[in-house]
């Protein structure tokens, strides 16, 4: 069969299978995904197997200890995908539940159902756990779901999407309810994109160039964040010991991830006595640090920033650092260079504290605390999906909830528009 | 100037004047709102001979009555603008609001603020007045907007947002909050739908060929109906004197919306005693019918439909009409032909209308009312923007709420993550 048919093929099949996954009881979508976790334990030998045969391809082409790190999957990672659909299994059913009831003059009433948004189309790297991670929110909050992960993941995935189907079917369901897509030529994603009829929201997860990719490609609307220039302000007046753990932890608890601290920016006011302690923990946990001229003033092992270190996402153990005169110049200067990501105040003033909150345009604004906090987990929404950036549909960490929507329903007895 | 900088200009100058208009005070959008209402009531005569520059055109380029229809600005046009943003300054301000709060065991205090989207791009046909309407309902969500109309309906447009200028300037807002594209080269939309980095949305409104046009070319999110397919299904046991106003008033009150019926479906044990009298007060009113053959078999007046009629927008004096078996048939053609915009079931049967509401996949599902009420107005919105049905971001029909958006805002005491 041809990439064409095999696309439309898998495409037709969601549509159909996403009207019965829509409509199915919260108890036996719960069913489904306690069953992929267990079948996901009893077959984690098999599911290596397949996986080393990736790991041999991923070897023979040298691919970075980085990308094959991400690719193996281990009995720790097996865990955690079973550990994961467990923690969605118990999370509450967004589908179906009514909101903003009104009775009209008219004595129409009126309320907002909750309804799954139909296919979802996740587009992805080399981490076969979001084939696990995905399918069960994405099955969770009542939608079909067509994965496309790397090619370098093939077998993998193909394995995990086996116990998927099988756990499908033995529950009733239809198993073109969760697909991967099997080929993995890039003229399938270019073909996915272009489903429109068919496929509801589509879902970038990797480096900037795919999310670029699918973005200039896409009919169907997208849901992305392209990178996280996250930012921590430290306040005239700010409580400099918890300034300094904030941006530590910020920094480096987790330096590779989208919601790390990339730039620190500093009242002048504090900086004098800021700095050098904060540089000191920096340097000795081995963070480079690229600095303004004034910072570099103060710190002299920093090295000067360049124009484009403002805009970097560094993704590493690197921060720039910039004084400013004010909290005006630190929001113009995340206004200028940030993401829209994820922006930290540590303030001890009131009023500050409110305005940067109501005025930093970012998905996630925090007061007194780590910018790592921008995590659907952390927040309270369970399981995350992702992270938006643009603000259509959701802004910030994506939950179950966000993989739904809502119609309105309304009840009469005979009223006609006058 | 070229076209390219022009648009490259406004964008620029909109996304500036977008900071200002987010934090504006609600006080202070009321006011703009109010003064352009009277401005415009002042206005009415200049109003009315700049429009009449944009008739003479029409006239010459011999532009179809029902266009010239819709570009003329009467004293009642202009009544009905001004009454407009007089209610949109009634509203509820979404913004700021503060939703989903919620302690986490590590003390945070994590909550949803409402806030605007940014910048929107309106892209319309020739009605001036949604030159108004989309101009006050982006205002009082806090956003900029850039206004693309019909070239037939410049000259209108440009005196309109002289006015609106001149308001915002009066009150201390930057003119560029609200902009009206001054070229009427096509070129001019698509460079606009280009602008991702200083858009965030956009919404065509106007006829389909416009709509697929906007959503083919565009890098920004899009929130559209291309059309509305809309049905009321007659169970068997409705009440049938319901029955027939319900579709009666369904298909004449406004046929030339999209909200308006197109296709009833009819069950078999009712058809014999509802469609004749039906029939009866859809031909005295001049309402053609393109029936299946069952339904001609008892109306020997109905034309036989063809396969094209089922998914047909008619938007005029026609209905199709369809004898199903049962309800399961009804719904399986809904999803074939329909358009996901607005059902209707008439039933007095308790399961099968809560079977209706929760399976129909459209933006406005009832029961026992008219389609005529799927518009924001009726629901309960206050006015609205359009009709989306496509499910991402929005559903149904748009208020001032669905021009805004959520970040998340956390307040904390230095905690750090784990």
């Amino acid at each position: 069969m041809s990439i064409e048919s095999t696309i439309m093929k898998m495409t037709k099949a969601a549509k159909a299978a996403s009207a019965e996954i829509a409509k199915c009881p919260t108890v036996k979508k719960n069913a489904v995904l306690l069953k992929i976790a267990e079948t996901i334990e009893k077959n984690a030998e098999f599911i290596k197997n397949e996986n080393r045969k990736d790991l041999d391809i991923a070897n023979e082409k040298r691919l970075s200890n980085a990308m094959i790190d991400r690719l193996t999957t281990s009995d720790s990672t097996i865990k955690a995908m079973s550990d994961g659909l467990r923690e969605v299994a118990l999370l509450d059913d967004p589908v179906g539940s009514l909101s903003e009831t009104r009775r009209r003059p008219n004595g129409l009433e009126v309320s907002r159902m909750r309804i799954p948004l139909g296919v979802i189309g996740i587009i992805y790297e080399s981490r076969p756990n979001v084939t696990i991670d995905a399918a069960g929110l994405c099955l969770k909050a009542g939608n079909a779901v067509l994965l496309r992960g790397g090619s370098e993941s093939l077998s993998t995935n193909r394995a995990l999407a086996g116990i998927i189907g099988k756990a499908l079917r033995e529950t009733g369901l239809p198993e073109e309810t969760v697909q991967v897509v099997p080929v993995s030529d890039r003229l399938a994603v270019n073909l996915l994109l272009k489903q429109e009829e068919d496929i509801d929201l589509i879902i970038p997860r990797g480096g900037e160039g795919l999310i670029r990719f699918v973005v200039e490609n896409s009919k169907i609307p997208v849901l992305k964040h392209y990178k996280g220039v996250c930012h921590v302000y430290v306040d005239e007046g700010a409580d400099l010991a918890m300034a300094e753990n904030i941006c530590f932890n910020s920094k480096v608890q987790r330096p590779g991830v989208c919601n790390a601290m990339e730039t620190m920016l500093v009242h002048k006011s504090a900086a004098p006595l800021f700095l050098p302690k904060m540089a000191k923990r920096f340097i000795d946990k081995g963070v480079e640090i690229r600095g303004c001229p004034e910072t570099c003033k103060i710190l002299p092992k920093a090295v000067e920033a360049q124009k484009n270190d403002w805009s970097a996402e560094y993704l590493d153990l690197i921060v720039s650092v910039k004084i400013v005169n004010d909290m005006d110049q630190a929001m113009m200067h995340i206004m200028e260079f940030g993401s829209s990501h994820t922006e930290t105040i540590v303030t001890s003033d009131y009023k500050r504290a409110r305005r940067f909150v109501r005025e930093i345009d970012s998905s996630v604004v925090l007061v007194n605390a780590s910018t790592r906090f921008n995590d659907g987990g952390q927040l309270g929404l369970g399981a995350e999906i992702g992270i938006s950036t643009s603000k259509l549909h959701a802004f910030g960490p994506m939950g179950v909830e966000e993989l739904t929507t809502t119609k309105f329903i309304v009840f009469g007895d005979g009223q006609l528009r006058k």
